[in-house]
């Protein structure tokens, strides 16, 4: 079976192929200009790969209510054009396959459960730290939508009492992403993340912000995984310092050998996808798609 | 159609039959001391009531993994005799219908989904406030277990900038229990909530720690609706300080109407199900038990 996959950044699209194993078959990579444009060259590079399916992971924020007549729309997104935007409507003009169509961290979310870090589990949740902080929401084997959908990147989190840093998210100052995404540690050490130390405080700083997050979220949610992804997370020192935060902070409340020393170097994990965690995503989202229009 | 109910409390046990309606018919109480005693007179309350199916919610933590040889277990509580006591395998024993088996919090979220203030979302949590703090979730149309079950009521707020009080949680000191449940605000302003005049500058407080709870859980899960109960939310006063906190709080972030002016309103709102909210709860489980029953 031959599943399409959009990976729908703001800064980048990429496209691929791969089958119901999560296999990537092949993968092509163009800007994100004004939609008519890019969504064509979504259309041209699918038009000869006989896919039977087609899975989305998009940027936001966007809706993925069914029930609603914007549904497939990126909604308020400063970005040229796109808001607004209706890519799924668009899209279906020219693809006639099923289309699976979400959040870009929850599509990465259902990869990872389907064939990565979380495989077989009905339940994780996909943190992504980078230029932003996104964060996708797997439960009892579902993707969670909501109101509108999980924005856990911007979580209110309390201050490291070492940080004067006022933090840089334009809505709400210091939360999460404000504290701890890529920027963040920039603005608030003159330097890029990728050129500080290992050793650096900026790192148990980064760990604290983190894991505060990750605190509240297995107290609120109880996932069974928790999946950290995104540029920063390349910094593989933060998980024995995050996970240290997490087990500290819970105090030993929530009872489970999973979040105790041992256990919880197998629950917070990198994703097991490596690069190809958001085109996996898509996969799945596009295999999900399929199987439930043989449903129907 | 006859369902059982029982709310299973850490001080009192409620017993009631009602319909596939939510319509309560009867309803006993008891206080709850060695399980065998208590069970037996759970037991004996059912026996000519000519029950079809029976839903449990109750106080935790407790095993709500169907995979788990410890499934229907009360766990780790200090409550002497419960401690890992088989809850649903004594019941199962004498009581020969389907049973729903989930935490108090989740049944409530599910009455509330069913009968309530939520009727006919697929989305919503439950906070109870009263002598500790409790969450429910109910997300997708099915609640929400993941590693063990949400513990909400323990996740980690802002302080006040104005409140000395060192929080009251066992575990966390200044969790959200810690800070906003009865008990802490007993202790914090030396007197019972229930005595504290309206105008009170505690409950401006207490409408920041639910606020600050609330805005990250908004953010996390998007929920469709947000239903707070439990005794300290008796003090009505309390619905607009905080339903004003989270909208200044987000800031804008998440564009729905629900979470405008006005919006907000019918969003954040009591139980639906008043009084009969936890015995509600347990119909609805019962209810769902009987629905996967004949479905198999
Ligand atoms: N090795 C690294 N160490 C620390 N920070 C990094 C590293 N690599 C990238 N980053 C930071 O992560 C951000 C980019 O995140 P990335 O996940 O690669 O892309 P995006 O979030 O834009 O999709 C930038 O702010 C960058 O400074
Ligand atoms: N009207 C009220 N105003 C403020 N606090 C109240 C009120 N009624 C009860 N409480 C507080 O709520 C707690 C009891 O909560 P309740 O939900 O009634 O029971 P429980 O949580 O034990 O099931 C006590 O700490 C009590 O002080
Ligand atoms: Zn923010
Ligand atoms: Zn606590």
């Amino acid at each position: 079976m031959i599943i399409g996959a959009v990976e729908a950044g703001g800064t980048k699209f990429v496209c691929g192929i791969g089958n119901e194993k999560g296999e990537v078959f092949e993968r092509i990579s163009f800007p994100t200009e004004q939609p008519e444009k890019t969504l064509a060259q979504v259309v041209e590079y699918f038009r000869d790969k006989q896919i039977e399916s087609l899975g989305i992971g998009s940027f936001g924020p966007i809706n993925i209510d069914r029930s609603s007549p914007q549904y497939g729309n990126v909604t308020t997104t400063p970005k040229p054009g796109w808001s607004n935007f209706p890519v799924l409507t668009e899209l279906k003009k020219s693809i006639d396959v099923p289309i699976g169509w979400d959040t870009d961290v929850n599509a990465a979310a259902l990869g990872e459960a389907t064939w990565g870090a979380a495989q077989g589990s009905d339940s994780c949740l996909y943190y992504t730290i980078g230029t932003g902080v996104g964060v996708g929401v797997y439960a009892e084997g579902r993707m969670v939508h909501g109101l509108v959908h999980p924005e856990g990147g911007h979580v209110l989190t309390r201050r490291h009492p070492d940080d004067t840093y006022g933090g840089k998210c334009p809505y709400h100052g210091d939360c999460l992403e404000g504290m701890a995404a890529g920027p963040a540690i920039e603005a608030r050490w003159k330097v890029k993340g990728s050129e500080l130390p290992v050793d650096h405080p900026a790192w148990e700083m980064e760990a604290f912000y983190i894991g505060e997050a990750l605190i509240s979220a297995i107290l609120l949610l109880s996932p069974k995984k928790i999946i950290l992804g995104g540029g920063v997370m390349h910094q593989m020192q933060l998980f024995p310092l995050i996970r240290d935060h997490v087990r500290n902070g819970l105090k030993g409340y929530v009872a489970s050998s999973a979040l105790e020393e041992g256990g919880i170097d197998n629950y917070i994990v990198p994703p097991g996808l490596g690069d190809n965690a958001g085109l996996c995503g898509s996969i799945a989202l596009g295999l999900r798609a399929y199987e439930e229009s043989q449903q129907r």
